[in-house]
């Protein structure tokens, strides 16, 4: 038995780059499997205009264009009118991974890790060698176009042909070409990518040129902006003993007490002086960078025993029920809907969140398949649709859990689509490529009680259409019955056939008013306004 | 309508360090949940320790020990007997996020990323605010403690209270507090996690002392140490156009075509030459530092139109038949099992891979439950057990679309166990927690091949089994009957009834035999013995 000395094992010790290994591992970000390596792109693109739009307060135009250029190889861009990116920022955001974030800020965001369009570099390089085109203008003064790649040992941009270009229009437009990627038109590709995101986004105004040339448009739905979400100072109670330290070193206070009440929310001198009764050996008076890991364990321990405010809600913008309304409207439009927009709740102690649900029946909810129709999970977080790893997800794991049944709901043989968007400063996604959430009990929980409350909703409405068409078969059965039974008794009595008829059907319809409402609609189906009228309906658009 | 300037947006961009990410993002590396998180820290020191001893050449005895300090709080150490650390590598080890890393190397390994270690200093930091202690000496001369913490925001290792120590043993133990976790007697626990590690690691011994002190052996059950795996060098189909000029960059030789043919396996003068006649435009004369895109793209597509030998499979070790056998008989003691290694097979083109699988019936195998038995899938990838994730896996993926009837194997309701273990320089994992492998189509329909032959072997014992059971059954209900038979005709026609009795039951047994053998045994199992000899049988432990 040879032993190697530990030296010669370890002298092949190297230090690697981020960049190196999400290039050696590119699965991580995303980029596995053809299809789902196209939607990657154009997801970290259009959530990034999507973001800049916001920030800056400007109605979204992103336009999608992907072309075939070779088997398996693609060009595409994405154009919006945002703000623009400043020229010396380019590199960060399209070439650094991790450079471009903004995650140490405590504010919703669709982005929140600087990887997405730096992995999109990564990977048009490593499958094309070809650096991505950036044109961007900020709307005031000229605007300019260049290249950008990665240097992957050094985690660094490279520019080339930086040109300033004369009148551009106001916005980004990112342009790359990229191999080992397929455009398919499946549950899993582009169109319904966009299609998501048109849903979960109506202020937005999505264009898709598809491979083939054809303009998909989904057109916005609502003309005012969301409300800007704002960084919020974190909740007392969502602090880890290492959060608590790690403010306090960066902290300009003199002292821990009014640290403690400059930093966090809900935190007054009433509250402080309430901590420090409890946490009697933290000496409230030193200054924050000396506080040590047992004053900071204390101070989280009381933290816990006093009571406070919930969290601030006004920093977690959840789309709204009427705008999830209107947009399932123009998207999907069901037969019948609900909507339902939760409280905020917290998980892991203090981060905020808030989950909206719809459960939408008919039209073009569900999924065609060939035997009739299925069910599907439409999965948002921050109003990023989530297409794929839906085996790991707390959106599924807890839609699971349902007892579908008690609410007349056939999930797998329905036309019902169930839609859930998860809003919050900070989504746990369970991987780099952010298309899971990861299952904390709380935010499992919570999705579950409005899943329930949204599917109540629909409940009376299905069993009234179940009920209706029940009705509508003893109806007919009747029906046929009746004519026979008139016959008859107008040969035995010798008595009007068609008055006979007649007092018979009006005996029927007054069993089944119904049915016979039902009776006259040719093609069976019932409508909105003649259903039962517990829960939401499906409203007109104007 | 505010818009605010492009500038003003992005001055609250920052660069961030990978440590600075993976502490926000800590459920990315599996620390989420408690139960989960503990078994990840025993993951990568148990990982590490596995992969040291091999490159040394040493039999591994591991010792894990895990106590309670607190509500949630575990004190948590893993010795071995490995090669130590040198001193100078200690903190890109266990404190610096991608350095401790080999994974430039062409070998299969167990660890593959530099991050697992680092990963457990981050979190015991982040939750009890204390650095990992470590003692290693290499076996000659003193050996050293020290404590080690991360310094999150430059990724860098801090070293405090570093000590040599006369006399220490050789190898290395890592020690730390860890808070947020629990210990849980569970599938998905730590000991399950050791468990199955010794069943893909027969040559290992391994302790655990669990938090109420009670000790658990999992003896050593080869004596061999299994192959070392080597670097090898990459096969022509495996690379991307993007690797070949990677490594035409750090190339010594002095033409693209002495290049070729040192750099790759299976390259001959004869290839380059055969290579040169079809990517003509391509002068293999130049620099391999001067290699364009277009260059490199023609040879990639000119490597896919020639004929190769396989990759080197020599460089992908699997656990080996005879040593899975010997595992599942130690740790599963089945009464029957089938073991199948696969020849190599490559994906991505040219990486190569071995699968090996194993059904075994009977003994441990499977899941007990309320109800009975149902069957469970044991997932390793390079003998490391993938406990979570399960869903984004492709081993669970392969064995879904197994159709199991086939084989008369019910997955659901019998004691049956699925050993999958997928060996390669490469495991594409689909997250950073590498606790599942990215559903990459070769690699599932290869993993499926392997279950279907695995279940192969156990069909017929499974078959004779419900057949001997079935046989038993009617022969139980003919001797009652023949009981009944026998006194009537004894009674019609005077004969003795014994005699009647006797050749009645000789006619049964001649018509049951199976069931007669069957009968005898008094708790109804069936033995290896006289089961059908088709597949192979549980063998005995010498």
């Amino acid at each position: 038995m040879v032993e190697l000395k530990a030296e010669e094992i370890f002298k092949e010790f190297k230090q690697h780059s981020v960049a190196e290994f999400f290039k050696k591992n590119r699965q991580m970000l995303g980029y596995s499997g053809m299809t789902r390596s196209l939607v990657t792109i154009v997801h970290e693109y259009v959530t990034n205009s999507l973001d800049a739009c916001e920030e800056a307060g400007i109605l979204p135009d992103i336009m999608v264009k992907v072309e075939g250029t070779d088997e398996n190889k693609y060009r595409l861009s994405v154009g919006d009118n945002g703000p623009g990116i400043p020229k010396n920022y380019i590199g960060k955001v399209l070439a650094t991974i991790l450079a471009g974030t903004k995650f140490h800020r405590y504010m919703q965001q669709r982005g929140q890790q600087g990887i997405g369009a730096s992995g999109c570099t990564l990977f048009s390089q490593i499958t094309t060698g070809k650096p991505i085109k950036a044109v961007s203008a900020t709307g005031t003064g000229n605007g300019y176009s260049c290249n950008v790649s990665l240097d992957t040992v050094h985690n660094k941009p490279v520019i080339s042909e930086y040109k300033e270009v004369d009148g551009a229009r106001r916005g980004l437009m990112v342009e790359g070409e990229f191999a080992d990627v397929k455009y398919e038109n499946s549950d899993h590709g582009i169109y319904e990518y966009l299609r998501r995101t048109a849903l979960s986004n109506p202020h937005a105004q999505i264009k898709l040129v598809d491979p083939s040339g054809q303009e998909f448009a989904f057109l916005r739905a609502i003309d005012t902006m969301p409300l800007r979400p704002k960084p919020i100072k974190p909740h007392p109670l969502g602090l880890t003993v290492n959060d608590l330290i790690d403010f306090a070193q960066v902290s300009d206070s003199r002292k821990l007490s009014s640290f403690l009440v400059d930093t966090f929310s809900r935190f007054s001198q009433d509250k402080a002086n309430e901590i420090g009764g409890i946490a009697k050996d933290v000496d409230l008076s030193k200054a924050p960078k000396d506080i040590s890991w047992a004053d900071a364990e204390a101070l989280v321990k009381a933290f816990k025993q006093v009571k406070w405010i919930s969290p601030d809600a006004t920093s977690v913008i959840p789309i709204g029920e009427e705008q999830v309304k209107v947009a399932i409207k123009n998207i999907l439009n069901p037969e019948f809907m609900n909507v339902v927009e939760r409280k905020p709740r917290v998980f892991r102690g203090g981060v905020p969140f808030i989950v909206e649900a719809a459960v939408a029946y008919g039209g073009n909810a569900g999924k065609k398949t060939s035997e009739g129709y299925e069910g599907n999970i439409l999965r948002f977080a921050n109003r990023v649709p989530l297409l794929f790893d839906s085996g790991t997800c707390a959106i599924t794991a807890a839609a699971k859990t349902v007892d579908w049944k008690r609410y007349n709901i056939d999930i797998e043989n329905q036309p019902i689509s169930v839609f859930i968007n998860v809003s919050s400063v900070y989504i746990p996604y369970s991987g780099v490529g952010k298309e899971a959430i990861s299952q904390e009990d709380e935010i499992i929980d919570e999705i579950k009680l409005a899943i329930m409350e949204a599917a109540r909703g629909v409940q009376r409405y299905i069993s009234g259409k179940m009920h209706i068409n029940h009705e509508t078969n003893k109806y007919k059965t009747i029906t046929r019955y009746t004519e026979q039974l008139a016959k008859d008794l107008a040969d035995l009595t010798g008595e009007d056939k068609a008055r006979i008829d007649k007092s018979l059907a009006k005996l029927v319809t007054k069993h089944y008013p119904k049915a016979m409402i039902q009776g006259e609609d040719e093609d069976g189906e019932v409508t909105a306004e003649n259903a039962p009228d517990d829960g939401e309906e499906a409203e007109e658009q104007e």
